[in-house]
């Protein structure tokens, strides 16, 4: 058998609870415990890599650019690759100081260190003729037009809540740092491709260019998964379980679906876009990828239960 | 011999020029610039990892989010750790970015990956009894002293500017990821220690707590240097040689001084605070750690030439 491999791919309740303030402190907290959880899973003796999210992180990192930039010349605010790299820095560090003081708790000795990622795709990706994906602060529809003609972006109402920028949410094709990532893999649990990664393009001549994108986290979890070929594919969310009809009366819980069940319940749509529904396109992509290995969709507290086949929603070919 | 591997300190003027906008296109532009003469070093051939400054970067973080938290309380201020955290994200980013593709222009394939780091000093340090690099914005007299009283920060005025926060430059006793960074060594440039890592205290238990305070970036190279036991500690700044008298008629460049004479020198007061001393100093640890071994202090501009022995100004025991 040798050493079970999982990547995590963490969601934003790992990092921030909802009611709680946005302070660094606040934040830390939660990543305590959430490190407590992963500490576990790597007790068991799971050798893993970290994938987290960064949306409401970012989000405040570009706000509060946005707000200083128009109060003081002198601070630019920055484009959404450099925010993604900061966010990236915040996150990482929270999570490896906590998970080394977690698995030293624990009587073990084992390195965390967060690897600053990028991840590339392609700009002929579909994805961009369609932003989708709201990113940073909200505008009035007059500041959102003068936004539109002077910086080329794409303004789109949301929700009734004001205007906001919308980016493209291509796929991962490759994570540039995934050399490394292999490199330290059976030594060291690497926390990797934070908020799906800085998102770049390759230039015709292979240099690369960070653009105004958000890459899905779980997508690139699902890439580094394949890439290091491992046995599982752990994303954590809310729930213990994926459900049907979420939400209604008959909603139901799901301990184990094939990937041919998987796709026929996504096509009903049973399944959030945004929420469960990227999770679970994740996990069938990986499940195919790799007939007789299992993607995982559990919560934080069920993690290493479901790693053992006692809890979570299991996917797999067959 | 074996291949020459080399510790690199990259000072400000790496990362922006006086006078250019403070956005993130243009430091990448600067960042551009010097990554070619980085590239450089590595196609002669030496084994490298690279350590920055991030004093601007990290001042407009800081800046940035104490105005925006004052006009929306949901955007609450970092802290300085995190503040750090995030620059190392930022410059790392460019950095890790820019290196690839000028090595790949010289027809290499190199991995460049930046490791967010944290850097352990003692809370018991003396810095901390006297707090005095400025850091962060400035305030006038009221809200300095205001910040005094509840926040308990020190705060200085500084040179007719206004008041500032005042933090503790500690020395550097270990940096938590070295582990990571030694693995990766002979196949890959690690970037880090970015603005002298970031600062932890250890607590009584052994695990790390994030501080406020800056770590000296050139002794944060210097001690890497020593744990990887390089062959070249190699700062990098805004002159050619390091001086004597300088900035006046009898000024004289030195070309390779011994450590007895750069203590000499610099108890004669020939090195400013803040600018020349930390380098002599960081490079007179170095050459004293490891007699035969060379610290050389250049610029950018000279980098290649200096390791070959034609440029800079050496600083050796003998």
């Amino acid at each position: 058998m040798g050493i079970s491999k999982v990547v995590i791919a963490l969601g934003g309740n790992a990092l921030q609870e909802p009611g709680t303030p946005a302070t660094a402190e606040a934040q830390l907290d939660v990543v305590r415990r959430t490190c407590e959880h992963l500490a576990d899973i790597n007790f068991k003796g799971y050798e893993m890599a970290i994938v987290h999210g960064n949306g409401p992180q970012v989000g405040r990192i570009a706000l509060s650019q946005e707000i200083a930039s128009k109060i003081d010349s002198g601070l630019p605010a920055m484009p959404i690759d450099v925010c993604g790299a900061m966010s990236q820095g915040y996150i990482g560090y929270q999570i490896q100081q906590c998970l080394r003081d977690a698995i030293r708790n624990r009587n073990r000795n084992v390195p965390v260190v967060t690897i600053l990622t990028q991840v590339v795709v392609s700009e002929k990706d579909e994805a961009f003729k369609n932003p989708s994906k709201p990113i940073g602060p909200f505008f009035s529809e007059e500041e959102a037009r003068a936004l539109a003609t002077e910086k080329g972006y794409v303004m789109k109402e949301d929700a009734g809540r004001g205007w906001r920028r919308m980016v493209a949410s291509p796929a991962p094709m490759w994570i540039t740092e995934l050399d490394s990532i292999k490199r330290l893999w059976d030594s060291t649990i690497v926390v990797t491709g934070g908020g799906g990664g800085i998102p770049v393009t390759e230039n015709m001549d292979g240099s690369l260019k960070g653009v105004a994108a958000v890459v899905d986290k779980d997508l690139v979890a699902e890439l580094l998964a394949e890439e290091i070929g491992v046995d599982f594919l752990l994303i954590l969310t809310e729930v213990d379980r994926v459900c049907v009809n979420f939400n209604r009366p008959d909603q139901r819980e799901l301990s184990h679906i094939t990937v041919a069940e998987a796709i026929k319940y996504l096509n009903e749509g049973h399944f959030a876009p945004g929420s469960m529904l990227p999770k679970v396109t994740a996990a069938i992509k990986f499940a195919r990828r790799f007939p007789g290995k299992k993607a995982i969709i559990t919560s934080l507290f069920k993690a290493v239960d479901a790693l053992e086949g006692r809890a979570g929603t299991v996917i797999s070919m067959a």
